[in-house]
Formats: C-alpha cells, structure tokens, sequence
C-alpha cells in the first residue's frame, strides 16, 4: 500500500518528528497495536483487524510533546501505549493514527519514604527492583507484574495484588501524583494531586498522556507464597474472608480458585493440588507466619504448598503465586484450552458470600468460581474472575445477564469502551477533562462513549460500535492483503 | 510495724534474694503499688488503700527468676509492673506481698525488617527511637507513650494509636512472641508464638510474668497531626468514619471528641478551637497528604490546625495529638475538673453511627461524646471513652446500664477484675494456662474471678470483691497509721 492510500498524513507526520524514532513496518506496527484483547472471543473478533499507521517511539518528556504537537497539526490519533498488557483493547488504535509507545520513557526518577517517582513506560518490578535497596515495594501491582508499565496500569488497569490491603487504584492515596502532556496545538504539561489524578486513571489514556507518576510504597519483606486446600467450596470462601478480616496479619493476595481449575492449568504446581481440592492462594508477610498458621488451624484446611518449606532446587521451577490469579489464572487456563474465557465481577459487601455460593451452585462447571478477596471502602469483600467456558457470545451475555439479575454488577471485559467496561454510565470527570485537555478528540479515539456519543442509551441493552473502528477495519481489511 | 506484724515473711525472702535491689519503705512501695486507677471513683474508694510489702527491681531475666522462686518458695504473692500507667489496678497488689518491678529489664534486643524484639520493661517511645535509624517504628501503642512499657501495655492495654490500621493487641500477628516466666518452684521460661501469645496477654500479670516480647513494626514516616472541626456532631462521626474506610490514606489516629471537651480541657491548643466545634484528631501519613485534603474538602469541615503548617516555634508547646487522645483525653478533663470520670464502650459495626447518635441525644451534657475509631474484624467501627461528669456510683452504673440496654457493649473501667472489665465471661483458656503457669495462684491475686471464685455468677448484677483485698486493706490501716 502507498503513503497515499492511508486516511492520515504520515509522510508529512514523520517530516515533523525528527530525531524520534518511528516505525512503519506493517507487522510490527500490528504487533505495536494490540494487547491481550484476545483473552474475549468478542474483542476478538471486534479488533483482530485494528492497526495504527505508525508508531512513535520518544525517548523523553519533550520527544512526547514533539509528537502530540505534530499530531495535533495534522490532526492524527495518538493512542498511548505502555507494555500493551491489558485485556479490553486500551491501547489499541481504534481508528488508525499514531500508537505512542512510551516504553522509552523508562527511568525511576526518585525514591523517598514511603513514595517513587517514576516515569510512566517504567515496567513495575523494574520499579520494585530500584526501591529494594529502601526496603520498599510499591503497594499495588497487576498480575503481568514483571512485564506490565506502570503508566499502562494506572491508565487502564484497576488494583490487583496488593488490594486485600490497600484497595484499588481508584481509592484517593494509592495514586500520589501524576504528570500528563494535553493534547493541544502546544501540548502543556500537567501536575495532579489529591484527587485530580482519578480524572485521567483509569481513562485509557483519552484525556491526557501519562508521562510521570509518582506512587506510595509499602515495606519490602518479602512473601511467603502459601496454597491451602478445601474440600468444599464454601469453606474455601468462608477463609478467604475471615482471613482477609484479620486486621493484623499482613498479606498480599488471597485468591480463591474452585476445582479442577487448580489442576487442569496450574500445571508446574501440579504435584501441589490433589484432585478434587479448590484452592486458596495467600501471601503472606514472614511476619506473621506463627499468626497465619494459628488461623489456619482453626479450619478444615489442607496446606498444600508454602514457598519458603520447599527447597531451592524444588523452587526454581516455580512461578511466583500472583503469577497464577488474578488474569494469570485466565492466561493459564486459555494456555491449555483456548476456548476458555472470563468475567469480571463484584460481590457486593455484607452479602459476598451468599452470593457467591448462589452464582456458584447456579452457572456449577460452566463458570468456574474465581475470587479475589479486597478492601473496598473499608470492608472485605471480593470480586470474581470467574473462567468461562465459551459455547456463544449470546450464551455470555445471558450469564452476564443473569449476574446481574443476582444484584452482582459485573465489568464486562468483553466491551473496550471506558463506560461499557466500568459502571455503565458517564463519568463526568472525565469527560470534562477530556473537553479540556484534548479539545479534538485525538486521543484513543472510540473508548470513551461519552466523547463520541453522548446520547447513547447504556441501559438499551445494545452495544457501542465506534464508528472509526468500521471504517478503520475495511481500510485494514484493503491494506491487509497488500502487506 | 514490726515486720513479725506482716502475713509474709519478707525477712526471709530478703535473705534469698542476695544480689537483688530491693525496697520496703513504706511511702516508696505504696507508690510503686499503685497505677492510674484513680480516674475511677469506684476504684479509688476500693483500692486507695493497697499496697504490697516490698518491690523488687530485677535487672535481668535471672534476677526475675530468682524471685519468682523465693516468692515460691514463701508463698508471698507476686504482681508485675511497667511503669504503672494502666487504668484499672493492674499492677495494684490487691493481697499484698512483691511488687515485681520489670523497668530494669528494659532493652531493646533486636530489630529487623518488621519486628523488633524488647525486654518488658522497656518504655515504647525508646522502642520506636531504636527502631527509628531502620525507618520503622510500632504498629501500636497507648496514649501514654512515652512512659508506658511495652510489657505493660500488653499485659493490660488493648490497642489505642494505630487501632484505625491494626486492629487490635488482642488481633492474631500484632504480639509476634513472648518470652514468660511461670511462677513454679523451678520457674520455667516459654516461648510463645501465633495464638498462645493470647494466653498471657491482656491477662494482668496473673498467669506468666512477661520477660521479652516481639512486636511487629510497620514503617515510620512521621505522621501529620491534624484537627477537622464540625458545627454538626453527627457530621463528626460520619467524616471520621469516611476517613476510617478509605483504605488508601495510612493515618493513625482518628478520635471524634465532642464540644465543649476540646475547647475546655485542651488547653495548649485552646487557641485552634473556635468554640461551639466538635473536633476529630487526625494522625496522617505525609504521602497522604494531598489525599487527606481531597477527601477533607469533600464535607462540611473546618480545618482548624496542621502539624506541618505551624512554625517551630508554635510547635515547640503542644502537646502530640496522639496526647489528647484515647484516655488522655480523660487526663486532660481531670486536670481541669477533678469530678470527671469516663467509660469504655464498643460501637458495633454496622449500627455504631445510629447508636453514637441516639447515646449522645439521650446523655447529652452529662456525658460528652468522646469516639476512637477503629479496624475491628476487618471492619471500620469505633470505641467509645465519652466522659462522664460523676455525681455518684450509682448513676455511674446506671450510665453503664442504658448503654448495654441500648446494645452498646461496656468494658467497664471501674472494675478491677479481668472480667468485669472485659466480656464478662471466663476466659477458658487464660484460666487453662493459669493452672499449669501459676498452680499456687501466687501471680496478681485477685484479678481473676475465675480462679478465685469459679462460681461466680457474672449475670447476677453484684460487683466482685475480692477476699484478700479486705483483709489486706485492714493489714494496711493498722500499718498506715504506724508509718
């Protein structure tokens, strides 16, 4: 395909960019504009097709506003993009344009007590890796902990390990500071505090670029990886629970994983997990390993594994505990069947465990239970990440449906809008930032409904197809056979 | 007095104790018997006349075991002490005998990465201080920090500053071990771990002596001490709840203390506090400041002063909010007005706002509103320790009657019993533990109803006396006119 051929200016684009690397090799660009979207066989279908033009890869502050300038002047796309981890197609180009990948922007910046500075295409353990020496970790982290940015988290991610203590991303404190470039004419810089960071968390990256961020640390003590096993799996929850409850033992997840999922995809824990046992996964801090095994004495419990009983030889082969929850327990089932998918639920406190025993007893093999305990609002509660196996994006959206019906809200991970994947509805904020910030509509077009839409109807049952994805898709679709 | 006149023979524990100090002036052990019990004008009338024979300072483990095996040996009754800060006679020798004073044994062993590990009779401010070069300090500790000892306070305290993060001592994974001596012919030391810790604590002395404890620690940022003022009481209490629930703002403190308390009886303050405002102290972490002030603009608050806007100069005559907090909020109203008194309640969870409010309109000016939030069971809840303007000890206890009427639980401090302080039950285990630790029932007479009078009927409405403390009170008028 020719320059000519594309919707946007790119020849006259890179003319603007100078110094900054780009990159327009057809497969690496596709490469650069995608993100496990794939875990949904709906997104799947939605977004196979979707590629940018080109991607920019600036290696500074200013290299980031060279090119949303450019951009700007010639009126092209940017989407953002960290480690391109996440599952609902955040950083994926809707409607061509530009993918800035921020990777380049890499370094810790500083570290006090308490707080990191880092910049936004940092990876996390990276991050983790330089607080060592402080004796301090970051409090919160996604499961792709060791390939994921932290820019990429906090633009499109939502707590993970780490939350059984310190709630989400969206809670005020767990995001000090952040520091994002406009999408104007000349680009300004930002700094928000307090508040004013949950205008651009979790937006996908529509109405700023996250440049720096600056985030509260946790001591480093290490943990102790432990797996406990149940033979019912109400009792699995009940523990999880009432461990979660316990105030002064200090832990870092607790998942709670129904049979056979243990077993079919938890392969190099296989030894661990006896047929038929569901399974809860806890780290714990060496701290409070006298007052975790005293709990845990008072249940029906099955210890199964605890990293720190088994040698080195024994542990090398093993990956770390986070690494099997949270959306690694999807990523590990859909390694071994791919027809496997999953849902994203909250059970709302007081009533999570009634709810998830009914759920449980309703959708049995179909949807294999998956919890993940955490604060929210100052109570214990859980949300699900139940496996799904897929038979029709039709049978999904019943079991979405009937979910619903049970008062349990779900966050369809099957939807790449912000609205359609979070509470169905507006987020006002936000969207007033984005009238400020990026006044053209630039950037990562399609995500935010509010933006491209605003009379659509969330609660008319139908879903939002942006329009830029339709005509981008049939220009992929020309260009595809070309390449 | 003769020493022939005493039930014990002093003399010749004297003779065994060779190298030990010790001390028998009568005015200097009548003051090392004694604790704050006289905030209770109920205590103060049972106990004002108690004293023990003599007071032994052991500077080491072998010392405190050379005692407990003299006192074996004569049948002399034993009652540890701190320093002497508890509230309800803890360290009060109710039938006389050795005060065993534990301030000698008073270093601080070790510190690593979450735990430090103290002799008993270390203060808790030193504590932090040893620990402050790690960046780290206690998760919990009273009011009366800097003159507490650690023993003490897990002997007979319950939790206080850094409750809000911690929960409680009685929490699994806030006591880590404790070193104790049991009080046989050989006393023997154990270690105890997970939850054996709870045999010992919060159990006065009276089944183990506590030689060495470990402790959790959490990091130490410095804290930021703020006042909030509310026109609307209620307002107080939600604000402080809110606060309580927001899982990612690390705070320490948050204490609710109805007008006219703060502006009569906090009197280095006096001049932040607009007459007419309840306050709410907050103890918060500098990472969180911004978040803090988020939250804070979200209500109807006034606020009133800020640690970290003061100058130094300003600084240098306040007290540290955390003292005038928890019971030095009490402290200070008796400094000013000798007729105050105070009580213990617990608010439960989900209720605590509804019954804060309907015990605050139904008391009203008789007994200000004093809250100390909490984590409980994983919950945000909070204590009660409103103040209580004393007319008699029978309206006192029809106070304590309309609260648990009204389904507020009292632990009640004008009590000197475990468990008419406590949960008005016998705790089995404490007991267990008694009988193996301490089969002569040497330890801290008088303290536990279930070993002196298993048969007590806690239900039947009548206050515990115990028998030793009249006979010895009448020992102690005969002497007390002799010294």
């Amino acid at each position: 395909m020719s320059p000519e051929a594309r919707p946007y200016d790119i020849a006259g684009l890179k003319a603007r960019l100078g110094g900054i690397r780009t990159e327009e090799n057809p497969a690496l660009v596709r490469q650069k504009s995608r993100d496990f979207y794939w875990y949904s066989p709906t997104l799947k279908r939605q977004l196979d097709a979707v590629s940018g033009d080109i991607v920019a890869f600036p290696a500074s502050e200013e290299g980031v506003l060279a090119v949303l300038a450019a951009c700007h002047a010639l009126a092209i796309p940017v989407t953002p993009r960290g480690a391109g981890t996440g599952n609902y197609g955040q950083a994926m180009p809707l409607d061509g344009g530009l993918v800035l990948d921020l990777s380049g922007l890499d370094r810790v910046r500083e570290i006090g007590p308490g707080r990191v500075r880092a910049q936004a295409g940092a990876i996390i353990a990276d991050i983790d890796a330089a607080c060592a020496a402080s004796g301090q970790e970051l409090r919160l982290h996604p499961s792709t902990y060791r390939t994921a940015s932290i820019g990429g988290f906090i633009a499109g991610g939502s707590g993970g390990v780490g939350s059984i203590s310190w709630g989400g991303l969206r809670d005020l404190g767990n995001i000090l500071s952040l520091r994002i470039a406009t999408m104007e004419a000349s680009p300004r810089i930002l700094e928000l505090t307090g508040e004013e960071v949950q205008t651009v968390s979790h937006a996908y990256g529509t109405n700023g670029i996250i440049i720096e961020v600056e985030m509260p640390l946790a001591p480093a003590y290490g943990w102790i990886d432990a797996i406990i096993g149940f033979e019912d799996f109400a009792e699995a929850a009940a523990y999880a629970n009432a461990l979660g409850e316990q105030d002064a033992i200090l832990k870092k997840l607790i998942s709670v994983i129904a049979a056979p999922v243990p077993q079919s995809y938890f392969l190099r824990h296989r030894k661990y997990l006896p047929d038929g046992l569901h399974v809860v996964l806890v780290m714990v801090a060496p701290i409070a390993r006298a007052a975790f095994e005293s709990f845990t004495r008072r249940w029906n419990a099955r210890p199964l594994f605890r990293s720190d009983l088994v040698g080195p030889e024994e542990a090398k082969g093993l990956p770390p505990l986070y690494e099997l929850a949270w959306n690694h327990t999807t990523l590990r089932a859909l390694r071994v069947d791919p027809s496997i998918t999953y849902l994203q639920t909250l059970y709302p406190f007081p009533d999570q465990l009634a709810l998830v025993a009914r759920i449980h007893e309703r959708l049995g093999d179909e949807v294999p239970a998956h919890l993940e305990f955490v604060r929210f609002d100052g109570r214990i509660t859980c949300f699900g990440l139940p496996l799904i196996r897929f038979t029709s994006e039709q049978r999904l959206e019943e079991i979405v449906t009937l979910h619903e019906q049970l008062g349990i809200p779900v966050f369809n991970p099957h939807r790449y809008t912000l609205e359609e994947g979070g509470m169905k509805q507006t987020d006002a904020v936000q969207l007033a930032f984005k009238r400020e910030a990026d006044p053209q509509g630039l950037l990562n077009p399609g995500k935010m409904i509010a933006w491209d839409h605003p009379d659509f109807d969330f609660g008319a049952g139908r879903t939002y197809l942006f329009p830029g994805l339709q005509r981008h898709a049939a220009a992929s679709d020309a260009t595809g056979s070309a390449a």
